[in-house]
């Protein structure tokens, strides 16, 4: 019997989760239907049923009791239907008295999870990744160790906009967006650095080790520095199947100047994303002589969302 | 009588010049065959002989022994024929005499000036902007004087690619390249920065200063802060309209941290490009606390040609 759904409904992606009464997932599901790539019908309400029919129709038909959940951009203001921010600092318990009701149909609803937002001179927002980071906490004994004990954690999430989240006795009480991936992206198939960019056939670390290597002799200078892709390049220093990866290195380099300034050498960091990602973040704070011990963590949206519905008394 | 025709010839735009034996333009034309956007014609070749051929083939023909020079990216791998980068420290003269010499045809050719190049760290490269310096030291009575005292001159072309270039003695002794144009456009046109952007119908001067003083608060976090432009909407401390102003102060300000930073107060600063472009830069400035003066000279590609034609003695 199956105690709840959850889905990780992003902007690119819709990952659907079946939960059994133990907290284990029975059964899972990914559709290309991210909020920005819903399923063609007349309307844009039509399309969002339809995306939910997809995901989990068939599982609710056999179970119509259960409770469905959802977290990410399916709250934004471009979903389904806007749920709030929550302001950091914040935990499971208070996302969890917060849950937006939908209603699919007369017979059907699922609830969605607040986002955390930070309100300081630059604010921050996020939608999807407090879940996941709550699901990391629950799910790895590590993580729940400091937590436990009143330390911080660093965990960073790596992607089109990565998120370094600091949480403390549970509480998420700060957030960082950094926009490496999206910049990446957009230099990579916009601009001139990436005219001349050949991709390699395995990732080229010594060129990725160079973008570092670059970044942390100076620091801050990324609009500086971004035009070396090209002048190494002419002047025989990378050939173009170096290129992505220097780029990639100047990036992250950058990244890791401003989010481990000031951290302490104790402060654990874990990283929550697609293994080859997070293997890329863990090797560049090598280089980047970061002496803090740093993890993986499984990515863990389900664990999440199953931590919260049980806040919320969505399950026994 | 034209004494020489001299071609200004970059990426996007090609522009010609006549000029008479005492240095006056006397015609002037505008084509929109940069390198990157030559005539159609059924090889690369011809591409180039038929954009020469519209921008001076008549005056050419009305005076067949005039000297034709030209500086910029006609000079690149991508142009016509490859003309070298000159190491930096150098000197219109150091310039002047390695002209590289391109055959139009059996009867006519024409002389492509040096760009110049630096090798640190991080190699710097340019074409065209060296020309428009020396023309515009020679043109502008301050800057002639300040040179001719032994101070340095910093000289800003503001553009997709803004090039600092540092002057003294009539040297160029240190340039630097700044993506910042081209970063606008691609995070403008191409990233989520841009979905919610609406033009200004005025420049909103206080969204830019803004964009200015955050950056300024946060040197070298250009990367942790651009993702303000999303939130500062969401948050509704930014309209759509505002968006764009406030991204381009950002950018502008983190560009003015690097390269104004341990400039010394007494360094005059000038500007070269167009008009609202070296306005945007200077108001920048000016809210920037930047306490040097700052100047805009007239672009001043054509007075540099004829400055090194004399050196090369192709015109009297």
């Amino acid at each position: 019997m199956t105690a709840l759904i959850a889905l990780d409904w992003g902007t690119s992606a819709l990952r659907a989760y079946r939960l059994a009464a133990n907290g284990t997932v029975t059964a899972r599901r990914e559709l290309p239907h991210g909020i920005m790539k819903l399923p063609d019908a007349p309307n844009r309400l039509m399309s969002f049923r339809l995306a939910f029919d997809l995901a989990c129709a068939d599982w609710l038909a056999a179970d119509p009791a259960c409770p469905v959940i959802a977290s990410g951009m399916i709250g934004s203001a471009q979903g389904w239907q806007p749920a709030p921010y929550l302001p950091a600092p914040c935990d499971a318990r208070q996302l969890a008295e917060q849950l937006t009701r939908v209603d699919v149909d007369d017979q059907r609803c699922f609830y969605i999870i607040p986002g955390v937002q930070q309100t300081n001179l630059l604010p921050e927002v996020m939608r999807g990744e407090e879940t996941q980071v709550f699901g990391a906490i629950t799910g790895d004994e590590r993580l729940r160790d400091v937590q436990a004990s009143g330390r911080k954690s660093l965990i960073a999430l790596p992607g089109t906009h990565s998120k370094w989240v600091s949480v403390t006795q549970g509480k998420i009480d700060r957030l960082r967006t950094f926009m490496s991936g999206e910049l990446y992206d957009v230099l990579r198939h916009h601009s001139i650095l990436g005219l001349t960019m050949q991709p390699p056939e395995t990732p080229d670390w010594q060129a990725f080790a160079e973008g570092i290597r670059v970044a942390r002799q100076q620091p801050g200078n990324l609009l500086g520095s971004l035009f070396s892709v090209r002048t190494r390049l002419l002047c025989q220093q990378l050939s173009p199947q170096q290129q992505p990866d220097y780029l990639s290195g100047l990036l992250l380099g950058n990244e890791l100047a401003i989010a481990l300034d000031g951290i302490s050498a104790d402060t654990d960091i874990t990283l929550i994303g697609s293994q080859p990602l997070c293997q890329r973040y863990q090797r560049a704070m090598a280089i980047f002589e970061c002496r803090n011990p740093v993890y993986i963590a499984p990515g863990a949206a389900e664990q999440g969302m199953w931590q919260v519905a049980r806040y919320a008394s969505l399950v026994a």
